[in-house]
């Protein structure tokens, strides 16, 4: 039997061949012309892909956190207001890195498996002058998708700045930041940008490098400083050399080469793709009685499931046997109850025959640890739903 | 004729074939045991490289301006005092960056071409109690090299935390953290490490930690807080699961790569080969009748050279011609003297053959543009002191 096992955790996702074999190019130096070139077009890339011609891009070295800790350090002075629209664990991260800046953070905080009402968000706007609300549009612990389009209204209504934590979202989900008024929206590469990770991407509207231009105080965080990295990539995209800090060549080479496909896929094709996958997904996981821990189908996710165990499941078992069967899923990210569900990543590259591989495994996992369910029955579902969509 | 470009540049360098594929790996998950233990073994590889069986590693995805950032977000407090010894541009690097953090910066710049005195820093260190002391092992921008060991003796003599910028340094220069008490040594992947830019490597002693532990005031800076990445070093050197931020999965398995090939060639024959091929090619250059930057063989790096252009050659088209020849060097990076100096990596896993690639270019280079020379003089001295110093 093959031992190659298919990774289907939220990030990092199984990568592109393409994309792979960019990461072993020769390395060139970051001032060659060639490298330029490629640093210039992934900046230019990332305006289509964020649907954000007027943004400013910046790509550094990091993770998914150092995204989120820039548009803090870069946006946030001591004191402000801060409201964090919090639908699982990634709201509490974005609290304590506000927090860290001398932000005075109020968090909304969803119940499990549900995200936070509109209301409720204008009703906390109307209680003092926010200067920014951070939101996390598909938070990788639950598989809850927020909206962000209703949120920026009234960030603009309120006058606050918008902060998108887009690290499981971005190029799988739905998003339009200039049309729909977003300040800062971030993410990190080995998501449904489809890169391994290494490199944190963000993208600031005119606005937020307004708000950062006219601070008061010096920004707190030397690494994450838009005033080191602003010139370096205005430089790239205008194809001239630059330096501060050397920049990630051969991740950016596979950063470029991603881009591509997502772009040649086109952006609107690859979203309708996800989330008809995700559909389809849900629906077989609903026909084995499984239960998905988003709540309603209009607030999960379309780049991961997550999904309890049934009762009398042990997870650890569970994950050794989907392995076994060679798929590896994620185990829960929610402290109070990690132990009690699993994580289905389906973004990025994703096909209707990865999906079948995870139905499968999971029915013979599952029916291998006695659950009672019908065999093939998740399988066809899948399929129906499918063919339902693409009529 | 090959369309092959030689990267000769003080990083990224030419990286082993070895690294660059385990580059292009089909990404794992971060919690995989397979890559639980290639993290782990790369933490326990960084302190047999930095001889610090003692030093806590860290690897963090970011550059060598995220290493020093690091040193300085974790170990300073607003109104310590701090001491840059500076022989190039990365002193006043580490200035800026330790006066984000509110230090109070004494820098002591050598003058053009020299390292400062031994003399002079201890003079500096007996005007006020210092927090700590930073200097550049060597400087990418002049190709000096400075002697941590006895400016260790002096920053313990005068209880001062001595943090070593080995950008350009380790696992090409000697260097012996624990025994010569160096509190911070850090470097960045895409050096004398080998491989593609990308991670941040830092080793702290445990004087370093205590004192970071020990702190008033929280670390101003969230994505260097050792505090997020402690727990999560030290699971994975315990093979144990543990997640803050993704890691660079693809980057990490591609460090423990090279650690091994280092390790394999022994850290001491390592050092040995890059200082006599950087000896016999310093005496190549002088056979050119051309200047190096560093005005004294005992200041001279090993991993680069810096060499002034010749009177009447013009460095773009210095440059553009040994490109022409397949060799790709560095321009100066000094701000003031820039134009008139070129550079020359020679680390990681650099040979001999790579060395007379560069001087034949460079001697077919400076003879098309009319610069009167010996043919073949330099090569000639080159294999004579590299066989001298192999007698």
């Amino acid at each position: 039997m093959k031992a190659r096992k298919l990774l289907m955790i939220p990030g990092p996702i199984e990568f592109e061949p393409e994309v792979l074999q960019a990461m072993a190019i020769p390395t060139t130096s970051h001032v060659a012309p060639d490298f330029i070139e490629v640093f210039g077009h992934s900046l230019e890339l990332m305006r289509t892909v964020w649907k954000s011609p007027k943004g400013q891009p910046f790509i550094i070295a990091g993770t998914g956190t150092l995204a989120m800790d820039m548009a803090a350090a870069n946006l946030i002075e001591s004191g402000d207001n801060v409201l964090v629209i919090s639908s699982g664990y990634f709201g509490q991260r974005f609290k304590d890195i506000l927090e860290r800046y001398g932000a005075k953070v109020t968090l909304l905080q969803a119940a499990l498996g549900q995200s936070v009402s509109i209301d409720s968000i204008e009703n906390e706007l109307k209680t003092k002058q926010y200067k920014a609300l951070t939101l996390t549009h598909v938070d990788t612990s639950t598989g809850i998708i927020v909206d962000p389009k209703p949120i920026a209204q009234l960030a603009k209504k309120y006058k606050v700045l918008s902060i998108v934590d887009g690290v499981c979202s971005i190029a799988g989900e739905e998003l339009n930041q200039d049309e729909w008024g977003l300040d800062v929206v971030l993410t990190a590469s080995q998501k449904a940008i489809g890169v391994p990770p290494g490199l944190a991407l963000l993208m600031a509207s005119e606005k937020a490098m307004e708000v950062w231009k006219n601070r008061k105080t010096p920004v707190p965080n030397y690494y994450a400083d838009w005033g080191n990295w602003l010139p370096v990539m205005k430089a790239y995209e205008e194809r001239k050399p630059s330096y501060f800090g050397t920049p990630a060549v051969n991740l950016i080479v596979a950063l470029e080469t991603s881009l591509k496909i997502i772009c040649k896929e086109g952006i609107e094709k690859r979203v309708q793709r996800h989330q008809s996958l995700a559909k389809a997904f849900r629906a077989a996981i609903t026909s084995l009685k499984l239960t998905i821990l988003a709540t309603s189908n209009t607030i999960a996710a379309n780049t991961l499931t997550a999904v309890y165990y049934p009762e009398g499941i042990d997870g650890a078992a569970f994950s050794a046997k989907m392995v076994a069967n060679n798929v590896i899923i994620a185990g829960g990210l929610l402290p109070d109850i990690k132990t009690t569900y699993f994580r289905v990543g389906h973004m990025g590259s994703v096909s209707p025959n990865d999906l079948l591989a995870v139905l499968g495994a999971l029915e013979r996992t599952l029916s291998e640890l006695g659950y009672p369910l019908e065999i093939g029955k998740s399988l066809q579902t899948f399929q129906t739903e499918l063919l339902k969509g693409s009529n």
